[in-house]
């Protein structure tokens, strides 16, 4: 530790009576707090420049004043309490309490109240939490992981040592190339990927490349609001646009927009997977309007009913659209890491506009994640976690449809959450999610949800259930415990 | 693995010839390359709801037609070569050749082709490679790392199901409050302290948060070219303020600025640590204007001559100081963390943009750098750094002083890099970057540097030296080469 303190020869004061005043200093203010080690006297000595026996005098004499005090061999601390000091300390907090100013001034724009968060603590997570996007970490191939972690890490002092490049690490590039191919029909080259740390970043690197001034966007009503605030923030206009069971209703959009932000894989919140009919007139429109589309395939890895469809980016051939994808549910949020696919033309621009917003991300995890790719294991384990999601699933939708038989249910042929939309004779979603939460029930309304942007008036009736997160057993429980809190309240 | 392809029940064509036909087509497409594993029968029937013989007997049709082949046991392949592909592959590419467009369309505002890069592919360096900001590979406490890092494995199935905390990980938040009272005299609780992806992310951060339409920003002219163009990019006009020995000249500046970026502890490029007086006189005009000042402390952790400064957060009681730190030197670019302090004030709306621009970092490096911090482990690898650097700093200018007696050299108080300014009778920085680089050194001249912004004409004279990546005996060797260019040239 150096100490931010110094010596000046040209002053008057003995250099020991600078560093003693200083050093009083820093313990008067609560910089340094009690219970701290100071440097040795060998190291403050060589920080100053000063020779060591000025650094024990300077000592000696904090100690004797009751400032310092020596423990075990030669360690000094600073000490446990002196009368200075206590004030500060019974005073509860530090000499400057910052009470004075705690709003933002007014003309930043950007304190948005609503911000996205998909982070709940988990202490402030039901016993059963019907969580959205959220892997069950029993499920995480800990023992493949750790192995290619550990094979990785001999190279870690070297690869930690360097910037990495900003434009992700090219093997994990060249893993997802195939694998998109195969799986999503995208055939492009590691040149059009950028690495993200995640769906988040990706929006906010898409809106900010292809941001116009007063520019407008079309995006699902309602949407995922980590888009809709993503590209807000930039000043664009949010055109709303209604969603239905085939997705998105292309319509009589503005012809200046210049953005279409889409979720035609499992439309977010209520699950649509949009026809091959709208994935056309969507990519019609945007090739007469010379405009952009982004394709959020969050959940893509989980398809039950049927197979997935081919990508939107998969159909363009004029190259318009602009697909992101994500590992937070397929292998894990806490991992950070997503991938966007630029088309040719707008990669270049892509890779510096990322390296304006950061120097990449880290190394080691890049490489983690793209030998988990190319050993096959990924593919394991996403088969893996596709029979028991689809077990869940299915537990979910009887347990529903056995405890309350004239259950609506949409959304449920791919993704990690189903809606349940609530009967007129059942209570409105926020009144059962409130006695859910005192069941131990985690439940999620999508009115009033920060992860849900919603423009003309949410439906007051329905609920989104993950059924990820808990085992089938579980699931049953949960099930159980909502039917006899609605038998109660009827 | 699964296809794209699914069956139609409603169509005349049988099942098994729809599996047929679309397997031919994504080999034909290219979608599917040679000596691609498809799915089982089994894995295929379960994915397309379709019984396991009709799977099997498409599977014989296509490889009767030589596009499958069997390998091995069961497995199944798509052949290596056949009719059809092979134009394909002889043609050179994938079927969709993209090379009509390959410039983004003009109205993208983007495109920068200066962005900041400081990632250099290791095949680039040179052999004894003076790299700027780069900590020797040889230094990283690999033991220490690797042993934190296999204890917090155990909890990583847990935590990389979840999504972080978009603020970053608490622990390591109240381990830099630690450190940074400590080292750097800053006053400040967790709540302030954001956890962003290194420097460039902080300063997006920043610039995100404080713009203003037709905002003004004041930034040291040259400065950091990633600072630059993080707030440029935002639309904000650049005021560059001259700098000379003693850091940034305030003078008489728009009033209507908002922001001032600065390097206090050694001013990027050129090294200066900025006096107390300017200090003082920079938090004046800050206050008088309403503006927030921009402390980017990238390097101030590698101090030799003297103690370090307190930070400009430190100074600061009202406030409006926003501090940026990394692990991007102390440990190293590629972990991609660092930390921005925001004045209490911000400290809401910081969060919240935060969470607008990502969902945070990975939490096992997050947790892995405080038990590093929290052991003392952080503090006594810098002891080591700090010595190593500085025996490396000065066999580089004693180096360069017995080479070349009038050696001008500045900068050189803390940090990894010294600016080396060559005398009017030697060739130019960039003359000689290009005689040192085909005699394997690499040196880095501040004019036309991807790293360095200058809006008044750089000096063509000024070499960039990072002695950090180097051994004191790789440090002799590379003067003793450029000594020997300089002697054949003159």
């Amino acid at each position: 530790m150096q100490l931010p303190i110094s010596v000046s020869r040209s002053s008057d004061a003995p250099i020991q009576a600078q560093i003693v005043a200083q050093i009083r200093d820093l313990i008067d203010r609560g910089l340094l707090s009690s219970g701290t080690r100071v440097p040795s006297s060998r190291e403050l000595s060589e920080q100053l420049g000063v020779a060591r026996r000025t650094i024990m005098l300077a000592y000696e004499k904090l100690i004797a004043e009751g400032y310092l005090e020596s423990r075990q061999s030669s360690a000094t601390f600073v000490s446990a309490l002196n009368p200075i000091r206590a004030i500060h300390v019974d005073g509860g907090g530090a000499p400057n309490s910052h009470r004075e100013e705690t709003c933002p001034p007014a003309h930043l724009p950007c304190a948005t109240r609503n911000s996205p968060n998909l982070y709940i603590p988990a202490h402030q997570r039901s016993e059963l939490d019907f969580g959205i996007g959220r892997p069950d970490h029993r499920l995480f191939p800990q023992k493949a992981w750790q192995r290619i972690m550990f094979e990785n890490f001999a190279a870690h002092a070297r690869v930690i040592s360097d910037y990495p490049d900003p434009q992700g690490y090219r093997n994990l590039r060249l893993a997802l190339c195939e694998h998109l191919r195969l799986t999503r029909g995208i055939d492009c080259s590691d040149e059009q990927i950028v690495i993200v740390s995640g769906t988040q970043d990706g929006l906010n690197l898409v809106a900010r490349l292809l941001n116009q001034p007063n520019g407008k966007a079309i995006v699902e009503d309602p949407c995922y609001n980590g888009a809709a605030a993503a590209i807000e923030t930039f000043g664009m206009k949010l055109i709303p646009a209604p969603v239905d069971r085939e997705g998105i209703s292309v319509g009589d959009w503005p012809k200046d927009a210049k953005l279409v932000y889409v979720t035609p894989s499992h439309q977010f919140p209520y699950g649509a997977t949009m026809s091959l009919e709208r994935r056309k007139k969507l990519l019609s429109w945007i090739y007469e309007s010379d405009a952009y589309v982004v394709e959020d395939d969050y959940d893509s890895d989980f398809r039950y009913n049927s197979s997935p469809l081919f990508a939107l980016a998969a159909l363009d051939h004029s190259r318009r659209v602009i697909y992101l994808g994500t590992f937070s549910k397929s292998i894990g949020p806490g991992l950070r890491v997503g991938y966007a696919v630029f088309p040719r033309h707008l990669a270049r621009a892509a890779r510096d506009m990322k390296a304006t917003m950061s120097n990449g991300l880290p190394t080691l995890s890049q490489a983690v994640i793209a030998q988990f790719m190319r050993s096959g294991a990924f593919e394991r384990h996403l088969v893996v976690m596709r029979r028991q999601y689809l077990a869940r699933r299915d537990a979910l939708i009887s347990g529903l449809l056995e405890a309350f038989p004239e259950t609506r249910i949409s959304g449920a042929d791919g993704g990690m959450h189903l809606v349940w939309t609530l009967a007129r004779n059942q209570p409105t979603a926020r009144d059962l999610a409130v006695k859910c939460q005192d069941a131990g029930v985690g439940i999620y309304p999508i009115l009033g949800s920060p992860i849900c942007k919603s423009f003309a008036p949410a439906s007051p009736r329905d609920v989104m259930l993950g059924y990820t997160p808990l085992t089938e057993g579980q699931i049953h429980q949960a099930v159980g415990r909502i039917k006899h809190l609605l038998r109660a309240s009827s």
